[in-house]
């Protein structure tokens, strides 16, 4: 492990045109202890293999990426997310997962009832959380920018998310920089939320934004985010888990992995991890 | 007037073509009894000749839009920001306009001090207040889609705005649906600041957006918002003032205004003045 890299880790999606074998391995020699899993390239290998190869480098699992879209109105669709999200969890449960992060979902096609999906969301995730808890596995609530209300997640805000994890014993949140670095209350909103933090991820938000708004996530320092008073929020609840970095980005995906890689652990030693301590 | 458009105003921006004589013709062949005046057509024309064709026209302003851009940290630039603003507000009196909207700003080239930024408009709008009372124009904070925060708007929800807007006597809100509806709180907010809304604008959001994101705005029933909810929240506090139009969008531009203008007529009396009563 590389000085200074102890609680990084890498975001499959930031690499996302390598496999797990490939990641784990770009984890590895980049000095990288921990590695967040999608579930994609993790079902296109096996769970049993990919636990196989992140267990066998002494790799963490710091997630799973992603549970969630559970605002069908249909029961059909419904019940089939919920069946979904069920495999979602055993598998991060074999991954050794800490957390499954649950992109909520957005408006069903045609609907405009964001408060019904917005209770759809609470609904199911009572409806998952027993299931979670006997295997050992954490929902973790991740509220999107608000630009993505519509389409990916109904959860718009710590505020919000946080609200609907406080309902159950042990449900968390995830804290995105990239979702979150304009709220005005973040910084309030993490020291409320605690031990309830069940991930830490950054990236940088890109102006102007691409035109495809899904890939607008920039490697930390390309974009607007000062990481210092959100990381510093975060270390001040206590947080001791690991620091993923996860980008969207089209440019990104399309240079070398490697060099992402070290263009990645430079900039988090920059830019990050002198606010953790 | 035509039966149930009362309460409309075109904002000009909807016909980004027309000039200032051009939309109050357009307003008055439609039977829109308000308009939504911009600076920059404004100034092409002339304040008094201006002031001079909408009152003959017999037309109301719901408002003059904008002024703001105040976040400027660079002395001299944040004085010719403030005294832009003071000619806004004479501009605003000279047009009847009630309110003068405020767009206030986002990050600074190259900076990414955020609780800077928003202190600076504090301080800027606390400068401008005695100004604008002095001129009988009521300042009105809009808060920008949060998408906007690092290049436009560091206000990014209502209850920021409001926030700032009720730390002095007389300044207002500005309420749109576009960059609110999202908002879980939006409801409360808007009940919150009562009196302190100086205008109600309404659009819809396009999923998903045009690659230009200051151009997501669209005709309403062509995007994703219910405007019943917002709507009938402004009209519960009493809100008695006109409802602009207001739409950035490549293809509306491109189109025949007098067409945008009866399509806005349309979707207006079907979609948002049922909830106003």
């Amino acid at each position: 492990m590389t000085q200074g890299l102890e609680r990084l880790s890498l975001n499959q999606k930031t690499t996302n045109s390598w496999s797990v074998a490939e990641a784990v391995d770009g984890c590895v020699r980049a000095g990288i202890p921990a590695i967040g899993l999608w579930r994609e390239p993790v079902q296109a290998v096996g769970v049993a293999a990919a636990a196989k190869l992140v267990r066998d480098a002494g790799l963490r699992v710091s997630s799973l990426c992603r549970g969630g879209f559970l605002t069908a109105s249909d029961p059909d669709e419904r019940t089939a997310a919920v069946a979904d999200n069920r495999l979602a969890i055993d598998e991060a449960a074999e991954l050794g997962a800490p957390c499954l992060v649950l992109v909520v979902g957005g408006l069903p096609a045609g609907s405009k009832d964001l408060a019904g999906a917005r209770q759809r969301v609470a609904d199911a995730v009572a409806e998952l959380v027993p299931y979670a808890a006997s295997r050992g596995v954490r929902l973790a609530l991740e509220p999107l920018h608000p630009m993505y209300c519509a389409d990916r997640a109904v959860l718009s805000t710590l505020t919000q998310a946080l609200d609907l994890a406080l309902t159950f014993p042990d449900v968390g949140v995830a804290v995105d920089t990239f979702h979150l670095w304009w709220d005005p209350n973040v910084a309030a909103e993490i020291a409320r939320a605690g031990e309830r933090i069940l991930t830490y991820q950054v990236c940088d938000f890109l102006v102007p934004m691409p035109a495809d708004n899904l890939l607008a996530r920039g490697m930390m320092g390309d974009g607007v985010i000062d990481f210092a008073p959100m990381t510093a929020a975060v270390a001040a609840t206590g947080y001791a888990g690991d620091v993923e970095v996860e980008i969207f980005n089209a440019d990104v995906w399309a240079a070398d992995p490697s060099r992402v890689v070290s263009t990645m652990c430079e900039r988090y030693l920059a830019l990050v991890a002198p606010y953790l301590a």
